[in-house]
């Protein structure tokens, strides 16, 4: 039913898989066992990280492939306990190939000080032109601040309803919890998270301040 | 009367305190000679850091073993001051078999920002889930600030007291000190120090903007 | 027009680029594909990074060659979009032989804090002396904060007249944006963006705590 | 009238020396070409850091000799502007076998924020047993705080006075300069800077949350 796909190409996800996540580590973006990546194999296929594994020691015996409705293909592993939040984003979003869920300390930080129903709003930054599209600084990133919960049926909903009203957005926070970002590919990802991580320190660092 | 102890999970357990010593050195976690680590290598013995080493380049001749008093077993060694504190856990709690004492500036600070007689409450953070035994954030970790004190039998006996009334809590504070946390090895110990820490960031970042 | 240039200074100023990047990247000062570099090759041409590549990781394919208009010489890649802003200080400073671009944390915030018209001063520090010609901790070291705009004809023409006006300061910033450094070469100019980002930490620390 | 030396000694320092560079500009504690490092070769000879090099990649040619009124020995080199701060240790201390002196962020913003005359006072922190002689967290650090000046003679007689009245404390700061720390070795005094950057990094983040 969900069909076959190319092995060389999961290989190929598995590994950038991999990698992001020494990369993701390294930056203090995924302690402890935290976080999940995934990047797409097919249009019916993503490769995802196995639940509960470190994420700087990443190999391929970390990384599993589910189907868009989030259930395992050729595989006895239990994939990441989020994994329906990855999903929905490679059923809404056909152009999209790659997405990270990373758990730093300012996202963290900064998700929990934003008052309920809130969105953290990123203006007047150079670094916005780092956002796949974004090409001023004279822009508006809107970031939205879903609350935390463990029923990811509900919240994948949440944020596929949030998809589809604004297809321009690069990201998510969910509160106490972490962020959510995507792109074309990892490499155009791993920016988002950069860019994402360095404002949130810029908007942190100016609260500090401010008070 | 202490029996003796097969050298081959002594050698296995030196070898992951030095690794550990690695790791919290480079985190910034164990400066200078500070912070004392120790691994279970029997019902009866403890492998543990020697006095005053620096913890970022520790070897073999680092490590000795004290029984479940902290008394040296075939060891010409000092253990550290601290070695009553590790090995209360061993004795009262059979299915430990690692704890780490580390000394950041975050725990060390939070410590001391904490009025006396109250606890540091963590809650509705993800990485809750990090901690053994816990699946979801809405629970709450509370840690505990014992005063600091150069009399460890004292203090040993304080900690034992609450360990018995709070089987599910993974870790304590001492004043102006630092850490002290356990796993049933020394991956999962070594989880809740990384837990710990983002943590305590994530507490003191909160108190920084909200003042 | 603007002549032929020795090709052998020209791959030792990509070199000294490409390292510069390494080690900019690695301090978090040119996060995602932030920053821009250059290195003058002749009294007519300048090195510079080919607009949008990361800089943690430059090769010689992410160097060409400009003219001090801006324009690419013997070249078909797009320059970044400040090219110009290098250019003008080429043009206006023949002692000048390194311009470097980076995109920081602290030079964003604080640039961001400082009012409109109002500059960053810096005095009775220590470190003011790591900048060329400065001998003592008792001089102030000013630096401008220019509006951000995309129109880089209109600013590259404000900072040539600043420049004309200041030729003893070292470097200026752009709101929400970044830092502008330059030296007599590379390890000069390097040496100033160390200086700089050291000083905008310890002013940002200050405000922290005074609020 | 200065003697001579032994140059397997020297050696020996000045590899320390070199060393020493590596971990403190790592750390961030020696930016650009701040900082300067000295070792005792014999009770009237200390090799010590030229003036102006980058303490990050420090050799062989970056180090030279002096007596212990600040004079050359056999070089041509100059030595570093501050030189005799490090002289009146080794001459009114004979058991000092090194003194570093660093920049950190921490060290000049907390020496800025101290009032005239006050000192930095730590106090009930484990970590200030890793200062040589201190063997328990009840004492008390008294770090003074002298004004800056380019004039070393009278920084250098202000500095002994301070060393004759209070022969126990580990160091000193220099208002928006940095620290002065020694030891018996190089070992030691290396383990003092990492004690002064941890506590003065408490200090500071304690004032942030407290205002």
């Amino acid at each position: 039913m969900t069909g076959s796909f190319d092995v060389t190409r999961y290989s190929r996800a598995a590994g950038e898989i991999c990698r992001a996540g020494q990369f993701l580590y390294q930056r203090g973006w995924s302690p402890a066992t935290s976080s999940n990546y995934s990047s797409r194999v097919s249009d019916r296929h993503v490769a995802i990280t196995v639940s509960g594994r470190r994420k700087g020691q990443l190999t391929g015996a970390d990384i599993m492939v589910v189907d868009l409705d989030g259930s395992p293909v050729q595989s006895d592993c239990r994939p990441s306990a989020e994994t329906l939040l990855h999903t929905v984003i490679y059923r809404d979003r056909p152009d999209i190939g790659a997405v990270l869920h990373t758990h730093s300390v300012k996202a963290t930080v900064l998700s929990r000080l934003v008052a309920e129903g809130e969105a953290v709003v990123l203006e007047d930054y150079e670094l916005q032109k780092a956002f796949a599209g974004v090409d001023t600084h004279e822009g508006r990133v809107t970031v939205p601040v879903f609350a935390n919960t463990q029923d990811m049926t509900s919240l994948a909903a949440d944020t596929s309803r949030w998809l589809a009203d604004n297809p321009g957005q690069p990201g998510y926070l969910i509160r106490g919890h972490g962020l959510y970002t995507w792109g074309r590919d990892m490499p155009e990802c791993l920016r988002h998270v950069e860019a994402f991580e360095f404002l949130f320190e810029c908007e942190l660092e100016t609260m500090r301040v401010r008070g």
